[in-house]
């Protein structure tokens, strides 16, 4: 058997923001016997699982599921939808976006990459004016998409996607809206239908709490009707196929049974808990972390307070420090991952991740871990993080829970105050 | 819970030539808790089953072990080593060859397919000759790969790669091999350098005995350089990228973290047993399973002796029996799957597989099972298959048991009666 | 991790009369963390498990649960029950009865063991005429207790419970009836409170499925009644502290958490799929494997077909064949094991568990083991006990199941044939 | 499948003192499948942990490893050695002190019962030189026995065992030396042998990381001897029998299969890490504790620096505030789970526990929920408990890591801080 953590007790404390920390009921469900892929029992769990990844992307429309990582459904929202050749208008926000415009140039598309000035570069959203401003110039309409991601998971922001969406209108432009939500999908509040989304892209290690290995494209009817059209060359990927053996439950090639087994349990705890209460529980784990950070005196990466990420927060280590020494000092310590500053924010920041199998108490031994590992690493820091977000944690009870009732009961007119110190 | 198995007591037989039986400690490895695929264990791990699938596929170079099922793969193999327009020479051996083949269609190559007459197609193996034949007419080299299945799954025949490979060298051609082994590696002997294959695909859930979820391409340094003139877009396929990563144990995008845990256990069992075992192991049950059929006085769907697979057995039914209501009535029946007859033989026979996790008595089960529901359904059969291979299971210890090594002692010159049998 | 099977592929199949094979869904509930045993959460689970052993025992009265292993709730019957010096009258139904008597004569209890000659001792079930006459001539009522094994395990003998309770309603006598249900629980019929039994000792490794380590006393009013003037000394055995802790759901001492989990989760399997068809299911089972020891021309150690064990059958082997050495080899051979014979009967028979995780093919597969097993050891078998097996269970298909309600619906008047062969 | 946890989200804080938390690599282990308890593996697997015990006990003499929960080692230990009517000396150190002696009650013998003043009562340890008098009181050598709790998990005090011996010996008397180290076992130092220990009485839910069912009697000559002159009946608990069987690592009667798989991970575990480093790791782990507490101004209930636990700490809540309420408010707040106050502790002190799966953060977040637990039920605490704790644990790095190794390099005079805290 594998040793996977080199510290001598206890349970590694993994706050990367993904993969998430998986819920033992899920990787419980994981290890039941692998069954027959043509069986009876292995349809039910496909219409099972179809139906289910519908409620979380809130779609009417077709969700494919593949055997595969996220990066392959960024490839699949691409060359299911374009042609070679084909202009694709991409925004900045971070590492993540970066990547993926590399992968539109590798399959032969023009990616447009509309950015920020250096200065404030990856630590904003997706700036919808600037979008709309590109697509009314667009007169000809070549470009085909605007491929944008939803939660920047190098950097912390997420960005308002049904805004895109209005400037897209407004510039009256027929380009599809392609959307990564890889790292905001079941934590961060989603819709694909409501936000007029053509394709979202999104995978199974991040909010679904599922080790990596699947990979999702929610579709529009208009992303459908494109998919007719494309000629990229596409086998794998190709959604035609799979859309028709999917209206059994089955894959036209071998899908992936033990991941299947843990998104059917993943799906039953999200739906059972209620999107709602997931979104909230996300917001205020947030809100607890940033006044730790805040405490500390540092910076967020994230600069415009709305778009907050509810999945990650990143941490600005100040001038001199470098960020990867800080986390390797906290790992080898304090038995935590964190995770490393991507790209342009190498060494330059770190990331907490407050998603996936997690409470209030797994937070307070995270920002413990990273308060006592930044002053080991000679940074001063204003007050205790820690104790911020734990006085937070008790004002403000989890939603839904008994204790907020009873608040609320008290307080009929309190606002919560996590939204209030978001607005 | 998921409920994956209707019946009310006891263990499913999963005897369909893969997904495979998953040894519990496999299933058990899988469940370790995700790790941060960044982080320093990670990168011990991934050097761990880089090292450990070169010795299963027999070879020196690198193998890319790509986060997707087996079908990725084939994809992967033709788009990192041809462009757009190339001619490929491909073999009708059964479904999967035939799957293969429209693959290349989708992703714009031109394939051509040669086969056997109808009255033998699907019931022997490739035919070096008429490849042989087919490169030394292409005198301009416009073909640039052959493409062939080694362990057809869908007729449970075995080719002679090695003679394809003489049939490329004796024609003095330079198409690149490249082979599907998705259901041959780990239970047949596969030798990718000594065969001098160029690329050679594989998945996780045959011989590896893994849930689906992995696959892979093991290359050939003329393999790696075409990759560098092939023009076909490719992003998450690339291998170039991967390569690179792999140096020190990581991979470009997110790994399939679990699936490799498991991926790390079966090396450990199947380096652990010693290949020659491992493939003698294969051959015993496949003979012990002949020997049943034989004995039923029923059909095998390989026609050639030397060809038989080690991996499963096709059975074919008689006339007038539809094979998959003896497939329903064995499952509702003994709780038993077999695998369906597909493509051409839908209807017409059905599959015995007998690899993973497996032991003698689950083979004489299954072939109990089999008996029992070919009665059911009206077959008559000649005498008793499950007796047939016990008797021959009995008479014939496994190799590199105590048992085996006390009958080699009692007789030095004997031969073991499964190599007899075949020969 | 342990390596706990030394053979190279497949699952062990064990099928000796217990502890039987663990469904991996029992396994896997048992992996569930370990709680609070004093946590609102345990509360819940004992309730939930008190409640449901009672309907399996078939009982209103309370059962007490011991985190001991079975050979425990001997001593806690008899210690909670009686007094230094009391006479018990027990019957030799086998080994396991021998064992209960010296466990009687340990804690100063005075047994008075009746048993059949020596011709057909152990091949016969309890004499409830004998014990009648017995306690007839008690006029004094000296004897404060009848201790009876429901089902012998040693033997394969199931005794008529029922019939010794009316016997000693016969004799008009004030002894207890203490039976030991240790094996027979949950595969046969049992009814503590209908059949007048005042202590019911049962164990968790047989019927119930899960591994040993729980074990079990259901009581009777008198038997409490009598509890209260016994002064055997007794500490954690003693029933008044637990009855009053288990009216929350809580134990006087740390219960056996994990093991309560599997217990949780048998009883769902059980009560889900009726009692009725549990016992019908093992029935079945039963008469499958006397059909193939009869086809071998064996003898079964149970002479009085009314009293078949449905739990397992006890195999003679011909004079001058060591069944030990039989068992051996079919270990070696074919990663079978079987029950081993005891104390008398050492090496003249072996035992054959049909119980537990189990299904038809199960069985196919062990009676084909045995089958080559006896062979190889030199015993010339009549015919095939395996085939004899195999018809039976395709003719009579599992009661409950679509083929049974099929079968059944074609000939209305039908009786099923397991027990026109069992009458 | 059970619900365990009835928060939303995120992984239980268990950190009573016992059951433990159970690391997932023993979980694992124990959901391997039952195997034969007479067949050949479970031989070596029993030689196994029968020979790794006893160096946790540190003893060359044998162990005995009960398949029942620590109550019944209790009572075995009694009731091995010793007859009706015998005197036996016991010392109030707290509530399992208590139960002990009524457990000698239920057996028939005489405990004499030392203890402290009321107002010293349940705070301190054992006293020697109260033993000693008594003792030497006892010229007739009435007292058979001296029995002792080395860890009391009531009150988090750990005496003296070795004074103890040193007090029979000053009193040169024959009393055995009985001492309950359930708690205190494989976290604290304990040595059987060099402390003149006649029976030490563990179980293995603490220290040992597994979950309740098994409980231990590690054996002296002396006690041996003493066990074939004592006339207590005695069935189940038993040495003779079971030393016997254990030569060959059997059993007389069914084995605790699955947690004795537990077991020998465990084994493995302490032993791999060693004993020295695993009591230098609970010894820091209370030190961080005890700061917390001292942070707070709340009162430790134990009152001997010396005697200190490092198994658990017991916190006295302030006059008034009820410290089971404050459990409760900390339970369905934050998923936490302490240690209520037992007996004459009741509602005045609660414990947590620091041993099991544990590590630096699962403590920081323990601390946390204490803290923010107290502050809602209105207790007003003097500065952050947490914090100190966090402070130390990073001033201090755990021994024998890396950190630890660097620090004493650069300060080679320098003295643990945890040490020098508690001189």
């Amino acid at each position: 058997m594998l040793e996977l953590d080199q510290h001598p007790s206890g349970r590694h404390f993994l706050q990367i923001p993904g993969p998430s920390p998986v819920p033992d009921r899920i990787l419980r469900a994981m290890s039941l016997p692998t069954i027959d892929h043509r069986g009876p029992e292995f349809g039910e769990l496909g219409l099972k699982v179809l139906g289910g990844i519908r409620k979380i992307f809130q779609t009417q429309h077709p969700v494919i599921i593949y055997p595969a990582s996220g990066t392959g459904a960024w490839e699949a929202a691409l060359s299911n939808t374009l042609s070679p050749g084909d202009s694709v208008l991409m925004f900045e926000t971070g590492h993540f976006a970066t990547l993926w415009k590399q992968m539109a140039l590798r399959l032969g598309l023009e990616p447009e990459f509309l950015s920020l000035p250096a200065s404030q570069s990856w630590r904003h959203g997706v700036q919808p004016q600037l979008i709309e401003a590109r697509l009314q110039e667009d007169r000809e309409h070549r470009i085909k998409a605007v491929c944008v991601v939803h939660n920047e998971t190098s950097t912390g922001v997420t960005s308002d996607i049904s805004a895109v969406r209005r400037a897209i209108d407004a510039a009256d432009h027929p380009a599809l809206l392609l959307v990564d939500t890889i790292s905001g999908l079941a934590s961060a509040d989603y819709r694909h239908d409501e936000w007029g989304v053509d394709v979202s892209v999104s995978g199974s290690q991040k909010g679904l709490m599922l080790p990596p290995g699947i990979s999702f494209n929610a579709l529009s009817p208009k992303a459908i009707e494109a998919s007719q059209r494309s000629t990229m060359p596409r086998g794998f990927w190709a959604w035609d196929e799979i859309l028709t053996a999917n209206a059994n439950g089955y894959w036209p090639y071998t899908p992936n049974t033990n991941l299947l087994y843990g998104l059917g349990e993943a799906l039953d705890m999200l739906l059972g808990e209620g999107l709602e209460q997931v979104f909230a529980r996300h917001e205020r784990w947030g809100e607890g972390v940033r006044r730790a950070v805040n405490a500390w005196g540092l910076e967020i990466q994230c600069q415009e307070p709305a778009l907050y990420s509810p999945v990650l927060t990143g941490v600005v280590t100040p001038e001199g420090i470098d960020a990867d020494e800080v986390r390797r000092t906290i790992y080898d310590r304090f038995d935590l991952s964190l995770g490393t500053g991507l790209g342009k924010a190498k060494g330059r920041m770190f990331r907490i991740g407050h998603l996936g199998d997690c409470n209030d108490l797994t937070l307070i031994a995270t920002l413990g871990g990273c308060e006592a590992g930044l002053k080991l690493c000679g940074v001063e820091l204003f007050g205790s993080g820690m104790q911020a977000a734990l006085d937070f944690f008790a004002d403000n009870p989890a939603p839904g829970t008994p204790a907020a009732r009873k608040l609320a009961a008290d307080d009929p007119t309190g606002q919560p105050q996590a939204d209030a110190a978001r607005a």
